[in-house]
């Protein structure tokens, strides 16, 4: 087990007291990476409708898995086996029958069908279909959202995590060096990608690399205006810069970080551009400490940005840990103006600026924790544009 | 621009007579594969609300994404730069406010509010808050679910579709060939995969790969009996299975393969699995021609397994084509007793026998082809047992 049973029930403890206030009796959960924190449950069963589910007062959630994956249910949750609730293959892919027909006939047969349900409505596996199964199989029952009250408990990291997150940047520094290495004019990008992916799932010697919740991104030339585009065939280009964006994962827990090479010719509008952007992402980490909210840390970003006289319209962090794809963000703060979440220590969020500047950009990032006083990084390797 | 504009027009065409058919005037298709076939669109943008709206009268769909990934609709869409609708990104993940709110307006402004309004009700993205958000904004409209018709259009491919699965095949077999190198006792799986992902994205000189929609799948030892585990750090152990799945991508197309490796000495149960397994595969196989069903295809495999006396209770296979996480089978036709779908030829179908017995498992798989006459795999790799 990775972690104690202890830190699970303190996890389950958490979320039932965050259901009390919000006055949710029990919650279906959707997300993935909250099905991990919540029962350990990890495999890449994901496209077909599951979820764990949590009474307010219940010793265990329940994890609902397909048959055919009850076997990695077994091995990966610390739960009682019959906490494993397992439905037929017979659900699979055959609409109008649906998984959560057998989900609203399990809530039914506890006598939990009149209760106020909490529903992760925005979590990308709850389909409409998911809800109006529920909806129509649970006419008595009050349902509401649960406004991501997982990933708001997720928000805060226990020492064991931040260990993992450690692991997890000590990958992200070694991908990086090794896509800097790679990247070079007349290489195919998606030969950069092998080489990248390899030194991911290789990791450290003590601690092995994981599948990304996002695939290396990769935008090069006009396509460093458009920050998730992934690597084609195509081949790097002298004089054109390139975005990496990667994160090195370890026990789902994702550390990302990114930055821009520019092969060839320095042009002074991207190194300019650069700079600035340094220079606002540090001046938020400088606010970055406990007490202080999101929106200290995006002021001081955005008036460096103000200063530089660059617009910037998205936001320029979000919350990270446990990942699945096709997301690592956890859904909670954003680093935005407006954003008034108040830091605590061992809250970790990926500062990213993604920097659009019509048919080119640049981008770099740092995965930050906030600590007693103040923040420190996860992982170290210079933000500066690598010219080669 | 991978596809000629003709093809993609066709491919419109198609979708709209279907539209019609099932009386949807305004179809809003949110599955990210279907969002590539209708426009083209390929970024790892999925993780925020997106779609392409198609209108049953329209010359072109429109593409919706987030302003941050404008420039990637316009270099990888064949679309006007008019039919490319940007949302704000004060939209993103700044719940309540949503993507799909400004979506509504979109759809008010172009006076289609009270047309009947197609939706992909449990398409992966598809969430019970954009469901939600459409409900409640346009109260006019009639809200009904598309059935998968984009993806039920999907499911014969044209010629250059066949081409570019040949190419992904070519990069499955090299994939197949490098995992069977790399798996020995002592090496840790997450090495094992490093050497896989390098050659899958690198492909062949001709073809580069691209990431796959489902990661490397590599249960073993005990964890084949459940078939979605994915690598660890441990170890592969002598006298253990390991089950391999991956997939070569080429241009988003997916063909997969599944194979199983057993370290050491020869279990006679395990091989004998495999054997009848495999029998029951080519039963399947040889029933696979134009004007069969795959219940016809799905008899013959099962009638092999009653046979040897082995119960299965899952599908044995689903559609393939373009495939974006989580997901690369197209949820559409599936390979098992009661699906009456009629097979033409080019449908494109992963034939995959996950067989399960307790606590350990075989598994075996053929990406198939339905010919003008029969079928033909996609691959060329033994499915034996492969024993080291």
């Amino acid at each position: 087990m990775l972690f104690s049973k202890e830190e699970y029930k303190e996890r389950l403890k958490k979320v039932q007291k965050s259901m009390q206030e919000k006055g949710i009796e029990l919650l279906i959960s959707s997300d993935t990476a909250n099905m991990n924190y919540l029962t350990g449950y990890d495999a890449w069963s994901f496209y077909y409708a599951q979820c764990v589910i949590v009474h307010v007062n219940s010793d265990e959630p329940l994890c609902f898995v397909r048959a055919q994956d009850a076997g990695g249910a077994y091995i990966t949750t610390y739960l009682k086996k019959e906490n494993v609730i397992v439905y037929h293959e017979k659900y699979i892919h055959t609409w109008p029958l649906h998984p959560y027909d057998y989900l609203v006939e399990i809530i039914k047969e506890r006598k939990w069908d009149k209760l106020n349900v909490g529903l992760e409505m925005d979590s990308h596996y709850f389909t409409a279909y998911c809800y109006e199964k529920i909806k129509q199989g649970l006419p008595n029952a009050k349902l509401k959202d649960s406004e991501r009250l997982v990933n708001w408990t997720r928000v805060v990291k226990s020492g064991t995590e931040i260990k993992l997150m450690k692991c997890a940047a000590s990958i992200s520094e070694k991908g990086m060096k090794t896509a800097m290495n790679a990247i070079n004019p007349g290489v195919r990008q998606c030969d950069a990608v092998a080489e990248i992916q390899k030194t991911l799932f290789m990791g450290t010697p003590e601690f092995g690399g994981e599948y990304s919740s996002i695939a290396t991104l990769l935008p090069t030339g006009k396509g460093t205006s458009a920050s998730h585009l992934t690597a084609s065939q195509e081949k790097f280009v002298t004089g054109e810069a390139t975005i990496i964006e990667i994160s090195g994962v370890y026990k789902r827990y994702h550390v990302p970080m990114a930055r821009t090479v520019l092969l060839g010719k320095p042009e002074q509008k991207k190194i300019d551009a650069m700079k600035a952007t340094n220079e606002a992402l540090d001046a938020g980490i400088e606010a970055t400490k406990p007490g202080n909210t999101t929106n200290d840390v995006a002021q001081k970003f955005w008036a460096v940005l103000d200063k530089h006289n660059i617009k910037k319209e998205s936001r320029t962090g979000y919350s990270i840990g446990i990942g699945y794809p096709p997301d690592w963000g956890e859904h909670t703060l954003n680093i935005s103006k407006g954003d008034e979440t108040i830091l605590q220590p061992n809250v970790c969020f990926h500062m990213i600026a993604v920097m659009q500047f019509g048919d080119w950009g640049v981008e770099a990032s740092e995965s930050v924790r906030v600590t007693k006083n103040g923040s420190e990084l996860f992982c170290n390797y210079s933000r500066d544009l690598h010219i080669k």
